[in-house]
Parts: C-alpha cells; structure tokens; sequence
C-alpha cells in the first residue's frame, strides 16, 4: 500500500470512531486510561527491549548526545510514563460540561457545552513517553487522534501503542480511537498535515525545522508552538532580593526549555544598584551575558549584544542584558524582538505591574514571579499538550480544555422566532 | 504601485496600529463608534450618491435582480446601518476582562485575561452595510482591520469608509485602524490570505465559491462560515402544534438564510399523525417537499428526494423529508448528511431530548425551538459577525468575543519554581 492509501485509512477509521469516542462516558474513559496505566507499568521489560533497539540504532547512525538522551527510556521513566496516564485518569471529565445557560427574551434558554474537536494529529520528535502522554490526554477529551512520533523511536513507540491498543480494547472502546503511524516514511507527514477531510487540528511538538515546515504546507489548524523567547523586565522600582531570585530562577533553573528567559531588560534608574549583584550571580552560574553599551559600563560581559542576540532563543546557558529608559521601552522591546511566549516584570509600581500585564502581547505575562512557571502543571491545568504561541482557540499552556470545542444548545419549550 | 505593494502597505499599516487599538481605553472607542454614527446619519445623501453609481453599473453589467437587491441601500438602510454601529458602541467591552484568578500551590495567582486577536482581514461580498458592522466589532475588540467588500460595491464601500476615517480620526484613534482595500483587482484577496506576517485571521462572508476558494488557498487561519444545511427532527413523542410551528417557523419565515431549515426527519411512529397537517401547511405556503418512499406513502410530494437533496442547502421554498425508525437514525443522517450548523429536534422525551443534544454534531443544538434562533442577537452577543461552522477558536455565530483571545497572566511575590 502506498503511504497517502495508507495515511487515508488512518484517517477514515480515525473520523469513524471519532463519535463513539464523543458519546463515550467518563468511567469507560477513566478504565481505558488505568488499564493502559496498569499495562504499561506490567509491559516495562517489553518497552524497554523495544527502545534498545531505537538506541542501538540511533548509536550506529551517530545520532547526537541530546538525541539520544531524549530518546531513552529507563525502569523510572517508564514508571512516570504509566503515572502521567494515571493522572489524566484523575482529570475531570472536560465533555459535556454546559455553562452559562440564560434565558433571552424569546424564552429560550442558550449556553454552551464542552465537546470534543475530532480527529486530532499531533506530530513529535524523539521522546517516547509522549506517545503516552499525548493518546491519554486526547482520548480524556473525547478526541480520535493520529500519533506520528519521530522515526529514531519506531520500535519504543510501537511497543507503547500496542499496549494502549490493548487498554482500550478491554475498555470497550474502538483500539483505533489511538493510531500510531506505523512508517518511518516522511512522506506520512506531508500527508497528515493535507487530510482535512479527516484531521480537524495538528498539534506539532517539536523543533523549529519543523513547526515552518508545518507553516509552510499544513492545510489542516495548527495550535502551534513557536519559540520561547522570554524576558525579564526589571523596574525603577523592584526590590532586589526578588529581582535577584526571579533573574536566577528564570533564567538558570534549566536552559533547553521553552519559558526559561532569554534576555534580561533593567530600568535606567535601578541599573546602577541592581545589575551589578545579578551580574555576579549569573557569572558565579557559567551564564554568558551579552550587554548594550550601558550595560557594559557597568558590569563586566563577554561580549557586545547584537540585535540578533535579542531576537535570539538560546537555549544554553547565555543571556542578553539591555538597559531601557523605563516600562514603556520595555514593553516597546519585547513586543518588538520577543516570541509572544512568556515574559515578566519584577516591580513594587502598581501602574507599571496593570500596563505590563495589559500591553506586554504575550501568552502568559507575569508579575513578581519566575517565566518558569509558565507550564500547565503549574497553572493547574494537569497536564499539558503543549504550549501554543498561537493567538486563536488556545493561547499558552494547553490542557484538556484547548483539545475540546464549545457548541451551543438551546432549550426551548416550542418557541419560534418573530 | 502594484497589488503585493499595496497590500503589503496596508498590512504593516494595520500591524502597527493594531497596539495602539490594544490600548485604547472604551471611551475612546465608543467616541469613535458613535462620531462614526453620526457621520452616516449626517452624510446619508453622499452615500446613497456614490450607492447609485454602483447600482447603475451593476445594472450596465447585467448583474442579477437577488444581487442588486443586496448592493441597493435607501435611507432606511442607512439609518439601520448608523443604529448598527451605535448598538456595537453600547456593547460591554470585552478587552482586559481578566477571569478565574486562582491561587496556586505555588504561590501565584494564575488567570486569564481578554486581549484582541490583533490584525483581522474581513472578505465579504455585496451588502455594504457589511463595511459598517464589520468595522464596528473590529474596533470595539480592539483589532485593526482590513475590509475587502465586492467590487460591485467599491464605491458606496469608499464612501462608508471616509466616514470611518474620519470618526477614528476625531477620536484621536489612528485612521488606518480600518482601512478598506481600495482596488476592485482580485489579486488583493490573493495577497490578503497570504499576508500572514501582518493578518492574524481572515472572517469570510459570502457565498461557498468563496469560502472554497480561500480553504484551498489561505495560508491565513479561518473563522469560517460554510453552509448552513439545518434540519427539524419531530421525534415520536412531539406535541404536535410545537411541530407544525417550529417546522413553519424554521422552513418558512426566511428562505435565503443559513439557519433555515433545510430537511425534515420524522420519527416512523408518529409520521402519519404528524406529517399530513405539516405537509397542508408547507403547501398553503408553497414549499416543494422531496419526500423518501414512507414519506410518499403518507402525503402527496412534488418528487422522491435523492441522496444529493439530502445534502443540499436549498436557500429556497424546498424541504426534503424523510422517516427514520428514531432518534438514533435521526442523529445519524444528521451527522452524515448535514453541515454542523444548527440542528432541532421536538420531543417531550427528556432521554431523546439529552441524547440529540450531546451527540449532534452541530455549532447550535436546540430542544423544541426554532433553528432560525441561531443568530448572534437571538443569542446575547448583541451583534455577530458571522457564524463559524469550524471547531477551533469559534463556533456558531461569532460577535466581540469570538474577536479576541485569552492570554494567562500570574500575579506573584517574588515566587520561583522549584
């Protein structure tokens, strides 16, 4: 079979049951999830013969460090991998949920009630586990979906599906309700991103390579994670300690995630007192700063920042410093050069914290708190699919609620419209 | 200067005004809102002047007398189109609405906060009326805009414009907040849907030609509206005079209109105790009815319905009809056979009624009411701007909300994550 045949069938079969997986109740929901949970957990052994495989040929090919590290599964991370299921299992069930039913002067009553998109496609790269992740929280939202992991992962991620088929099927629930793309051809992806007749939304995971190729050819709604350009602004007014705490936090907590900041804007007023203690910290922890000329009239920096610098996610341990005349350069500067991802503004000025959060055009905009948090476990969302840079249906840290919709119903009683 | 130059200059024109419009208190807007009123109340003649050129070359062209009908305004038009513009004026502003501010564990405070989406294209075809309402929600959403109306209309759409500019500028808003395309070169919509570094998302109204045109070929996402294939489902324990005047209702009040009802299903056990006197009524009003086999067997029909009927938005005086063994059968052809629009089912049965709704799979699901209720007013959201027959962002009819966003924002102390 050729791979469009073979993509349209994953489709076909994919939007068939995606009405069943839509009327299906929480409780048959929640038993698929724990008896995946319980047959990964039972199925360690098997999964992890099957990730050796992944390693060994990864090594032969000379895939880099990181790849590999991303790629490799362990007893632990086997065991978060079943805990992750579980906690969706515990996830309130977002479908059906109605709200705000009101009555209109007609006499009818209209609101909204939470329902599933479809067929979802979500595409990713090396890390097995999100095979997990990503079948648990589609299937707690009611969602058909199409998995397309990387293909240095084939074998760990076949073994993973064969045990989610399992699951469901003992459930009572269509095994293809989660369909693991079972090519490594990359024409699979091009066609994925074309079947609109079949996939309502692609959520990609993965690099900048390919969220533009995604751009570039995906005739399907993407909810899209672009960069994490993130920034600290720290204002005339800010107390230290807490400047000092959230720079650090953000900015060394860890360096290869979307919300750590990347450049760091100080008040004109406040750098003389502020930067040079930041600077110390940030040099005692290896971190590399590149600094405007005010910045290096002040503090020591490896080098001069550059404005591509500026519109630089880093990922590693390097971070642009920029002194600003006050808030309003500020928030001009990250509009201007940031992602729209995360970024944070440490301030006692009442009036400065209300115009960050209003005008700062981000997903998330933080006042006095670490751009670490940005993260849906931390907003209390359970889990997360992703973080959308994106402006329509989900913004920021995507939870169950940005993989379902909102219909309207109305309740009548025999009304008709004058 | 060629088409790509000019639309590029009213994209970056757009782009950066857009945060000025994020920005701008609800004073303002509604300042700009009522001044553009007033202008259209006040320059009524000017635009029933530059109406009547559009009118007398659409004439010249042939245009047909349905199309005409849409282009033409009169002085009563105008007066609806200025109370239009006030009625948006008069609306709750839905920018920097912040919601759900909950504590976490951690510490912060996580919510989120309304925002406008940023830059919106507006494609629609004759009715200028449109040029008024569309840029009424826009601004009061706090988005730029670009308006591109149909050629026939250019002139009356121009006129309608200087009034806009004038009223944003006497407001002290930027002018090019709305900007109207003004050429009648159809490489501009081409530009349009492409231009995704300046536009954030495209809202098309008109007709499938168009809508099919801009899902092949938008690079831009879609608030899209396809057609609007409604049914009537009489399911067995109707009260009959609920029936006969939601199917009148529904078929009969408006015939060019997407919340019309296309199709009649009618459960088998009280088809031949409901259907005679909805057929007598269809017919006194001079609806063709396209009947399946049972249905011929019952009341006398115009022709056997075909598969295609079945499929079909009629936008005129023509129903198909069909019996169905129940609810069952009725959700499935409505899933099969419809457009995800709006949906009716009549029944007294509570378990039929909770099943109808939950399992269609429609934008507006109603429980004994007419599907001519599906229309932004009917619903509270005091205007609309179209209805959305997609899933993601917005469903069913859009109005300021569907306009804006959500950004999270975290109110802290100082808290970093550990």
């Amino acid at each position: 079979m050729d791979i469009a045949s073979y993509m349209n069938e994953l489709g076909q079969r994919a939007k068939d049951v995606s009405s069943v997986l839509a009327r299906a109740d929480t409780r048959t929901k929640n038993e698929a999830l724990l008896g995946i949970a319980a047959l990964i957990r039972k199925n360690a052994e098997a999964i992890l013969a099957a990730n050796r495989k992944d390693l060994d040929r990864a090594e032969k090919s000379g895939l880099d460090a990181a790849m590999i590290d991303r790629l490799a599964l362990s007893e632990k991370s086997i065991v978060q991998m079943a805990e992750g299921v579980e906690s969706v299992a515990a996830l309130p069930d977002p479908i059906g949920e109605i709200g705000d039913m009101k009555f209109r002067p007609s006499g009818i009553q209209v609101g909204r009630m939470r329902v599933p998109i479809g067929v979802i496609g979500i595409i990713y790269e090396s890390r097995p586990n999100v095979t997990a992740d990503a079948a648990s929280l589609c299937l707690k939202a009611g969602n058909a979906c199409i998995l397309r992991g990387g293909s240095e992962a084939i074998e760990s991620n076949r073994a993973i599906a064969a045990l989610i088929y399992e699951g469901l099927s003992t459930a009572g629930l269509p095994a293809h309700a989660v369909q693991v793309v079972d090519t490594t051809d990359r024409a699979a992806v091009g066609r994925l991103i074309t079947m609109r007749e079949y996939v309502d939304v692609i959520v990609p995971r993965g690099g900048k390579a390919l969220i533009s190729r995604l751009l570039a050819e995906s005739r399907v709604p993407l909810i899209q994670h672009l960069e994490g350009n993130c920034h600290v602004y720290i204002d005339e007014t800010a107390d230290a300690e807490k400047a000092l705490k959230i720079v650090e936090n953000s900015k060394t907590q860890r360096y290869g995630t979307c919300n750590t900041a990347e450049s760091l804007l100080v008040a004109r007023a406040t750098a003389a007192r502020l930067l040079p203690p930041i600077a110390d910290m940030l040099s005692a922890r290896g971190v590399e700063i590149r600094g405007c000329e005010e910045t290096r009239a002040l503090i020591p920096v490896a080098k001069p920042v550059t404005e591509e610098d500026y519109a630089t996610e880093f990922l590693a341990p390097i971070i642009s410093v920029r002194v600003v005349a006050g808030v309003n350069e500020a928030i001009a500067h990250i509009n201007a050069y940031g992602s729209h991802h995360t970024d944070a503004i440490v301030t006692e000025d009442y009036s400065n914290a209300m115009r960050f959060l209003r005008e700062v055009d981000s997903a998330s905009v933080m006042v006095n708190a670490s751009t670490r948090f940005a993260d849906g476990f931390e907003y209390g969302l359970g889990a997360e699919i992703g973080i959308s840079t994106d402006r329509l249906h989900a913004r920021g840290p995507v939870g169950l609620e940005g993989l379902t919709c909102q219909k309207w119903i109305v309740l009548g009683s025999g009304q008709i419209r004058r």
